[in-house]
C-alpha cells in the first residue's frame, strides 16, 4: 500500500467520524422514512416556538434569543450529531443554570435609570443587550468545553453524575424553576438574588417594594387568572394528548395553541395597558450577523459553563442511550459531545444560549413517527419560518402564560420525588446521594450544588469499601465451595486453618480494620499472647544472664568463653522490630522492616517451651478475590499481619491473589508472602 | 446484683479508662524502672530546652511560651497517656503551622510605631501578647476538637492520612520551617507574608527594606557565622551520638551545651549592642494564672485548629504504635486522642501552643531507659525548674542558634526525599499522592494544603478501582482453579462458557466500562447481532403485514380472524425495552425496566430461524467474587446485560455472589439473576 491512499483513507474516516451525516444521508431511505421525519419534524417545531420564548424568559434572557436557540443549534445537529432521536435545543435545567448566573452578574438593579428626577426603572434594553453578551459567552465556553472533552475521549466524566445524582439535581434544578416563574405567574416583581441560600431569600420575601420594570408592587390578580386558566388547560390537554396518544395522529399542540390564543386576548383587550399584565414584548424579526463573543466575562463565568457542560451532556447521552436501545442503534458518546460541543460553540456567534436535550420534545420526535435527524432540520426551518416573518406578532403574548407552560413542563420532574420511595425500598446509600444533592443543590445553587454533589458521590464509595463484612469461611462439605460459617450452618471450617475474607478491597482507610477483624475473628488474644511471650523471654534472658554472671565469677579465670557470644543472637531474635536507622528524626510513620530471615533461626523459643498455651490453629488463609489493588500502607499492615502470627507460631497464606501486577505475588495458588 | 455496686463498677472503669495511670501506677516496678526513668526523664528535659525556645520561635511567639508548652502538657500527659514512650511537647510540623497563623493574623506591621516621629519600629511586646492570646485560643480549640473526636471514637480519622501521605506533608512542612528560619540565620527582617504562595514570595525577596524589628536590613555576618559554627558542631556531636549511641549512657546534649555556651558568649561580648544580633530577650522567671481564651477568635482559627488537631494526633499515634509494637504493649487510640486533647486543652489556659509527640526525643526517652510516663514528669520538672529559676539567664541567647537547631532537627525529614525513590520502585499511585501531597502544601500553605491531599488520595481510590482489569478466566485443568486464559497457558476456556471477572467492585464509576468489557472480551458484535436481529424481525413483521393485508382482502367477508390479535402480540415481542410512562417529561435518565416474562413467550423467533448467526457460547458467568456492594446504576446495567444476552439466546449467571444482604441474591451457588 503506498502512503497516499492510506493518507486519503484515514481522512475519510475522520471525516466519518466528525461529520456523520455523510455516512447516513446517502443510505436514507426516503420512501420509508421522510413522510414520518417531515410530520416529526413540523410536531416537535411547534413545539419550539413556546418552549423557546419560556425558556429565554427563565434564563433572564429576551425571547428572541430562545427562537434562534431553538434554530442555530437544531439545525447544527443534523451535521454532527448520531442520535437520530434526541430533540436537542433549549432545556429547562440549563436555562436555569444560565439563569441564575445573569441574574447574579448582571442584576436588573445595576441597570435603574431616573426618568423624570423621580421614579427609577430599568433600562431594559442596556440590561438585555448586556445580558446577551455575557450567555454568549457562557455558551461558546461550554461549547469549547464539550468539544475538548470530547476530542480527549473524556466522555466518561458523566459517569461521575450517577443516576441518583442526576434525579436529585434535576428535581432540585426544577424546584428553583418553580420558585423564579412564580413572580411571572402572580405578577409581581421581585429583587433578583442569587449565591447560596438566595432561594429562601426569594421565597420568604415574594413581594418587596423595590423599584422594578413591572409597575405594579403586588399581586396582579389579571396575571394570575391568565396563568391560572392557562396552566389547567394545558394540564387537562397534555393528559388526553397522553390518554389518547395512540389514537391521535399527532399530539394535540395545545402549548402553541394557548400562546396564539392568548397573544391574541391580549392585543385585543389591550391587556398591558389596561390591566398591567407583563408582556414579552418586542421581538426583532430576521436573522442577526454573528457577533464574536466578548472574551473579558471568561474569568467569571468558567466554572459555570464547565458545570453546564458537563450536565448538558450528560442529559443528552442518556437519552440518547435509551432511544438509540429501544430502536437497535448507536450513539458514539464522545461524538455526541462533540456534536453539542459544536452547537452551542456556533450557536454562541449568534446569540444563542447553551442548548441540551428536552425529554418531552423527544418523545414528541420519537412517537409523531421521526426516524432521523432530517425531522430536527424540519424543526429548525419552522423555526427559522418563524423568526423571520411571524415571531414579531408574539409580541403582546403575556408572560404569566410562558411561566403557565414552563410550570407544567415541570411536572415530570417533579414525579421524580417518587424516587424517594423506591430508592428507600431498593439502596439506601443511593437515596443519601439523591437526598443529599437536592438539599446542597438546593441550598448552594446549581453550580456550587453539582460539585459538592459530585464529592460526595464519590466518598460514598469510600464509605462503603471503608466498613466491610468480615467473616471467617468454612467448607460446605463435600464440595469446594467457602462460605461465612456465621452465615451458612452447611458451612464448616477446616480443622487447624482460618480462612479469612472481607467483603472489600483494602486499601490505607481500612486495613487496619482489616488487621483488626482478622485478629478478633481467629478467635485467640493474639497481641495478649504476643506480650506474655515477650516477657517470658526477657525473664529467660535475664535468668541467662544471672547463669551467665554466675558463671563468669567461677569460671573467670578461664577467659572469654562462647557463652557470651550466645546473649547477642538472643537478643536478635526477641521478634521485635528494630525501628530503622533512618527513621532517626522523622515523623514517626517509618516502615518497619521486616527481617524475616532472623525470626526462623532455630535457636528461638517455641511458646510450648515457654509454657504458654499454643493457638487452636497452625495457619491463617487470607482470602484475596475482593482485593482490587494494593498500596503501601496495606503492605506494611499485611506485614504486621505475617509478623504477628509468625510470632505465635502460625502461617499466613494468601489464596486468590490477582496476578494482574498490582500486587507482588503472582503464584496462581496460594502463597505464602515473605516468606523466602 | 444491686444496681449501686453495678454503677460504682462502670464509674471506676470509666475512671481507668480516662485516667490510665490509675491502672498502671500501683503496679509500677519501682526497682526495675524507676532509675531508668529518672535517666531518661533527665536527658528528655535538657532537650526539652532548647527544643521549647527554638519552636516557640517557629511559632512566632516569646520564647518563654515554649518553655511552658514543654512543661504543662507533658506534665498532665502522665495521668491520661497511654504511651510509655512517646515524649509529647513541642513539635516542628505543628510549630510551623501555628506560625504561619500567627504571621498571617497578627503580622508584625501591625505593630509599627512612630519612635521620635522618624523611624517606625515594632511593638514587640504588644504584638507578642496579642500573639500568646490568640494561639492559647488556637490550642484550646486543637484540645476540644481533640477530646471530642476521641469521645465520639473517632480516631479513625488519621486513617485518611495515609503514610505516603503524612510523609509528604511533613517534608513539605520542613521546607515551610527551613525557610521561615533562613531570615534568624541572616540576621535580615523581611515582611511576614502567609496565604497560597506566599513561600514563593518569601524566598524571591529575602532582604527587603522594610522597617523591622531587627536593626540591620541586610545579613548580618556576625549571626551568619554564628549560626553556622553552631549548626556544624551540632551536626558532628549529633552524628557521633549516633555512631557510639551504643557505648554512652546519654547521648551529648549538645544543643543544651551549644545555647549554654552560646548565651554566655553573648553575654560575654555583648553580641547584641556590637553585633546587632538579635537574641531571644527577656525571659519572665515563674508561672502564671491561667487565662481564659478569647473566644472571639473561635471563628478565625476553627479550620487551622482541626487541622492542627488532626495531624498532631496523627504523628503520636503512629509514633506510640511503633513503639508499643517493639515493647510489646497496647496504646489505645481514641484514649490517645483525649491524652492529647487534655493537654492541649488545659495547656492553652496557661499560654502553651498546641504540641504534638517529637520522634526525636522519643527516641532519647527510649534508648536512655525510659520505661513509663514517670519518665515525662521527670522531664517536665526539668523545665518546671528551669521556668522558675534559670530561664531568665537565657536573655542573652542569639536567635540564630534557636534557629540552627531547629535546621539542624530537620535532617531527618529532609531524608524522606528518600521515599520518592523508593515509592517509585513499590507503588506509583502512592508516589503521586507523596508528590501532590508535596506541592500542595508547599504553594496552598499547610491548612488549605492538608486538605486538598486529603481530598486527592481519596479520588485515588476512586481512580484505582475505575480502570480495573478485566479478564476472561478458563480452568487449569484437573482443578477447580480458574485463572485469565491470557495470563495463564494452562488456563483453557470451558467450550459453550464464558467466565467474566473484573478485578474491581462494580459501581456507578466504573459499571459501563465493565458492560464493554464483557461485550467485547465475550468475542462477538453483541451490539451488531441485537441490531441485525431487530431488523430481521422488522422484516418479518412486514412481511406477515402484506400477508395479512392480502388474506384481509381475500378474506374480507369472513369479518375478523384470529391474524390481527397476532400483530399486537409480536409488536411485545420485538424486545424493545418501553420506555417507562413516569419518565414523560423527566431528565432521560429514567430506569428501564426489565420486562422478562413477555420475552421468554414461545413465539418469539429464534437466530436460527432469522437465518443469522448463532454465537459460539451459550452461557456467560459473572465472576462476582471482587464486588463489595451494589448501587443502583450497576443494577440498571447488570439488567442491560441481562437483556442484551437474553436476546442473542445466551444465559448470564452470577457467580461467588457475596450474600451480606448488600446484593439481592443470596443463594451460594451460580445464580441466574431475573430469571424467576
Amino acid at each position: 500500500m503506498s502512503p497516499s491512499p492510506l493518507h486519503s483513507c484515514s481522512t475519510s474516516s475522520l471525516l466519518f467520524r466528525f461529520l456523520p451525516f455523510l455516512r447516513w444521508l446517502p443510505r436514507y431511505p426516503i420512501k420509508d422514512w421522510l413522510l414520518g421525519d417531515i410530520v416529526s419534524g413540523f410536531s416537535v417545531g411547534i413545539m419550539h416556538l413556546p418552549q423557546g420564548l419560556a425558556y429565554a424568559l427563565l434564563a433572564g434572557l429576551p425571547p428572541v434569543t430562545g427562537l434562534y436557540s431553538s434554530f442555530y443549534p437544531v439545525f447544527l445537529y443534523f451535521f454532527f450529531g448520531t442520535s437520530r432521536h434526541n430533540s436537542v435545543g433549549p432545556f429547562a435545567v440549563i436555562s436555569v443554570m444560565i439563569g441564575s448566573l445573569t441574574e447574579s452578574l448582571m442584576p436588573s438593579e445595576d441597570f435603574l435609570e431616573s426618568v423624570n428626577g423621580s421614579n427609577a426603572t430599568v433600562n431594559e434594553e442596556l440590561r438585555d443587550t448586556r445580558r446577551v453578551e455575557l450567555v454568549a459567552t457562557i455558551t461558546v465556553l461550554t461549547g469549547i468545553f464539550q468539544v475538548l472533552l470530547g476530542l480527549l475521549q473524556f466522555g466518561f466524566v458523566v459517569t461521575y453524575l450517577s443516576d441518583p445524582l442526576v434525579r436529585g439535581y434535576t428535581t432540585a434544578a426544577s424546584v428553583h424553576v418553580l420558585i423564579s416563574q412564580l413572580k411571572n405567574v402572580f405578577g409581581v416583581s421581585q429583587s433578583e438574588h442569587s449565591g447560596p441560600l438566595s432561594l429562601f431569600v426569594v421565597s420568604i420575601y415574594p413581594p418587596e417594594h423595590i423599584p422594578s420594570s413591572c409597575k405594579l408592587p403586588d399581586t396582579n390578580v389579571g396575571t394570575l387568572v391568565t396563568s391560572i386558566i392557562a396552566m389547567v388547560s394545558i394540564l387537562i390537554v397534555k393528559e388526553l394528548n397522553h390518554k389518547f396518544g395512540a389514537k391521535l395522529p399527532m399530539p394535540i399542540p395545545i402549548e402553541l395553541i394557548t400562546i396564539i390564543v392568548s397573544t391574541g386576548i391580549s392585543y385585543g383587550v389591550n391587556l398591558k395597558e389596561k390591566f398591567g399584565v407583563s408582556v414579552v414584548g418586542n421581538i426583532p424579526s430576521g436573522l442577526k450577523p454573528p457577533v464574536v463573543p466578548n472574551m473579558s466575562y471568561f474569568g467569571q463565568v468558567v466554572g459555570n459553563a464547565f458545570a453546564i457542560a458537563v450536565v448538558g451532556y450528560a442529559i443528552c447521552i442518556s437519552l440518547g442511550k435509551i432511544f438509540a436501545l429501544k430502536h437497535g442503534y448507536k450513539v458514539d458518546s464522545n461524538q455526541e459531545l462533540i456534536a453539542l460541543g459544536l452547537c452551542n460553540f456556533l450557536g454562541g456567534f449568534f446569540q444563542c444560549f447553551a442548548i441540551s436535550c428536552s425529554m418531552s420534545r423527544s418523545l414528541v420526535q420519537e412517537s409523531t413517527g421521526g426516524n432521523s435527524q432530517v425531522a430536527g432540520v424540519i424543526a429548525s426551518l419552522v423555526i427559522l419560518v418563524t423568526i423571520v416573518k411571524i415571531g414579531e406578532l408574539f409580541r403582546d403574548l403575556p408572560k404569566a402564560i410562558l411561566a403557565a407552560i414552563i410550570i407544567v413542563n415541570l411536572k415530570g420532574m417533579f414525579k421524580q420525588f417518587k424516587d424517594l420511595s423506591t430508592l428507600w425500598k431498593s439502596n439506601k446509600v443511593d437515596l443519601l446521594v439523591w437526598v443529599v444533592t437536592f438539599i446542597a443543590t438546593l441550598l448552594l445553587n446549581l453550580d456550587i450544588g453539582l460539585a459538592a454533589s459530585v464529592a460526595f458521590g464519590l466518598l460514598t464509595v469510600i464509605f462503603r469499601t471503608q466498613l466491610p463484612h468480615y467473616s471467617i469461611l468454612g467448607r460446605i462439605s463435600d464440595t469446594d465451595v467457602y462460605r461465612d460459617v456465621v452465615e451458612y450452618e452447611m458451612a464448616q471450617e477446616v480443622p487447624g486453618v482460618k480462612i479469612f475474607r472481607s467483603s472489600s478491597t483494602i486499601y490505607f482507610a481500612n486495613v487496619e480494620l482489616y488487621a483488626e477483624a482478622l485478629k478478633k475473628k481467629s478467635g485467640i488474644d493474639v497481641d495478649r499472647l504476643i506480650e506474655k511471650k515477650k516477657k517470658a523471654l526477657k525473664k529467660l534472658k535475664k535468668q541467662q544472664k544471672k547463669l551467665e554472671k554466675e558463671k563468669h565469677l567461677t569460671e573467670v579465670s578461664l577467659g572469654d568463653t562462647a557463652m557470651t557470644r550466645v546473649l547477642p543472637s538472643l537478643d536478635n531474635n526477641t521478634g521485635s522490630p528494630s525501628l530503622p536507622q533512618s527513621a532517626g528524626d522523622g515523623p514517626g510513620v517509618a516502615v518497619i522492616e521486616l527481617s524475616a530471615g532472623e525470626r526462623s533461626a532455630p535457636s528461638e523459643p517455641t511458646l510450648r517451651s515457654l509454657g504458654l498455651p499454643q493457638p487452636s490453629f497452625s495457619a491463617v488463609i487470607l482470602d484475596f478475590s475482593p482485593v482490587s489493588f494494593v498500596d503501601t500502607v496495606s503492605i506494611k499492615i499485611l506485614k504486621n499481619i505475617f509478623r504477628d502470627f509468625r510470632e505465635i507460631e502460625v502461617d499466613v497464606f494468601i489464596a486468590s491473589c490477582p496476578g494482574e501486577g498490582d500486587l507482588q505475588s503472582h503464584e496462581p495458588r496460594a502463597s505464602p508472602l515473605a516468606h523466602s
